[in-house]
């Protein structure tokens, strides 16, 4: 297989303007190319959109708008994960020898309709996804004996983390109590434990070799991959405790890499709220079963920006086909130690953990310098 | 790269029913696994979803509803290419090593939001394809002289196809002077001469070699795959009597598969409207330019199926994300010599071009034995 590299990058500011897609689309493409200018536009031969907007065409288009005449362009959508499911397509194109330099590109408007799950019935009159984190707290607090303040604090750590980057929705800092305090959305969630919608876009490309050597002095290699889809609808799921979706692709993942849990420096998690952290740092090893939350203390206390150093999903806003890529992108700036004041401490291998709907699907992905 | 072949396929009849998505996709992939039975489901690891629907999450609720859990699952969407789209995507998960075995289904309601060009603002007024092909059937007639009548030749052959096909949308006859007598659509453009939007769906699995051989005594092989998008729009295109990107992606498909266009013995072309049969013949090399009417008037002449046997867009239907991968089934069948009153003599190589908005995009496959 072909030795697939992360060459270039770009990302905008998230933020809640109303603009049109195209427009969303283009912003974090032409902030690519202007921070990379010797990339040979006439070497991308394969162009991916990630989103979950309506609007048909959109690869063919942003080629277009960029000045490129690519072989292969199409979009994809599979909800929240969108965003790395394109990049292991990307990853598949060029490891297959179809491709060399892939542009994937996610972006989503504030009122994109991925954030409403209307086809699962299962879910009754539930169809907004706080319904299944507000099962999955009750279910991980009662099992676990965790306390709404050990969640809460999932929130004020990545408020805190967001506060160091400069792409992120927020830019204020929350306590324990503000998190408590915050409007009540259901019996187990609070407004501070919920990733917010917002617009925005990030860019990446994806290289051979060859050509990622040619076009940067620091590659970031993918040297781990998995995936996994255990169901689509909530009530399918065995457990709201835990992620088994989450568990099989980053078991798949790791075993890619050759690589344990303790040997990742640096990890992005899909916290689509404040639950959903410790569930994934639990479902990929990082901690025991209802020991999650240790971690996130530890790590908030020492303030050590090891685990969601953006500031996550609640901290940096949630474009749900531009997570995904966002998420590889500051794993890429740790590992080229371009991280700002988040830089964690010399890592060597990072992960990305995306997933959609209630965990029932996950993408794992493991990038390494 | 790992060889790639075609291990089995489900189709079902192309109607006028209002039905639900989720309904369109299980049917042909429920279709595949009745007239598969050996097939494992457990193998499959991909589960693509090519549609212009705007649901989300069809490839997961595929996968739940065919009791699938791949790990990777996702939809794909690029216009009218969006079928062969997924085709490549998966093969190149196959041929990448990421995956062995990978279910493909297309769908699509007769009302998809895929027939309108909303976002080409180069069009004006003019968002429907019927717009950009009149302007091609201006253009085409007139350069290379070629009659109303001439042109209209491809909607008779076509639909006479169509009736040795129990899948097509269309079971009527028609002869020249009824497609000349209409309806006017345009001035260059009559009913008969445009392909119909419908409810359908097309259902394919790709495999590895071991495992395509496993599944079936007959396996036929992706030995060709070519790309390109030109543009996005509608004004950009260098001409409107040619295709630039079918014949830079015929081009790239017949090298890799090292074969010459005369030794493609059968071949599914993209004939949104009459005039994209020629246009599509003389871009791909099998026939010289403004001569493309001849062959058509010599295979109906000949009653030889080998352009279009299943009748094209035009006497098939045309659900956009499912008719690549009907395209791919038809091929599949005549290599296989399971056409049935459709099969051309003995054919060894087929080649499968689908486009998409105003030929801004296309793609072509070669199919061997």
């Amino acid at each position: 297989m072909n030795k697939v590299g992360i060459a270039a990058y770009g990302i905008t500011p998230f933020t809640k303007e109303d603009e049109k897609i195209e427009s969303v689309l283009l912003k974090s493409a032409k902030n690519l190319f202007e921070d990379n200018t010797d990339i040979d536009r006439t070497d991308i031969d394969t162009v991916l959109v990630s989103s979950n907007d309506n609007s048909k065409y959109l690869a063919p288009i942003l080629s277009e708008m960029t000045g490129i005449q690519p072989k292969t362009a199409h979009s994809i959508e599979n909800l929240c994960n969108s965003g790395t499911n394109s990049i292991v397509s990307g990853y598949s194109y060029i490891a297959s020898g179809l491709a060399e330099m892939v542009l994937i590109t996610g972006a989503e408007r504030i009122d994109s309709p991925g954030q409403i799950l209307k086809w699962d019935n299962s879910r009754g009159e539930f169809k907004h996804p706080i319904f299944w984190a507000s099962l999955f707290s009750k279910s991980y607090k009662s099992r676990y004996s965790v306390s709404e303040e050990q969640l809460a604090l999932v929130s004020v750590k990545n408020h805190k983390h967001a506060k160091a980057n400069p792409n992120a929705l927020s830019n204020k800092t929350y306590t324990v109590n503000d998190v408590l305090n915050s409007k009540k959305i259901t019996e187990d969630l609070r407004l501070l434990d919920c990733s917010r919608s917002c617009t925005g876009s990030a860019s990446i490309i994806l290289a051979s070799e060859r050509i990622a050597k040619k076009n940067t002095d620091t590659p970031i290699w993918i040297t781990g991959i998995g995936q996994k889809t255990t169901s689509a609808s909530f009530t399918k799921k065995s457990s709201f405790s835990s992620m088994e979706s989450t568990q099989l692709a980053g078991h798949i993942a790791l075993k890619m890499a050759d690589k344990s849990p303790n040997q990742i420096d640096v990890a992005e998690l899909h916290d689509a709220f404040s639950v959903c952290e410790p569930m994934a740092l639990e479902s990929l090893g990082f901690a025991n079963l209802g020991r999650g939350v240790e971690v996130i203390e530890e790590n908030h206390k020492t303030d050590n920006f090891k685990i969601n150093p953006r500031g996550g999903l609640i901290g940096s806003g949630h474009p749900l086909g531009a997570t995904g890529i966002a998420q590889t992108i500051e794993i890429t700036q740790q590992l080229q130690q371009e991280a700002g004041t988040r830089q964690v401490d010399n890592p060597k291998s990072g992960l990305v953990h995306n997933m959609s709907a209630a965990a029932t699907s996950s993408t794992v992905l493991v990038l390494e310098k």
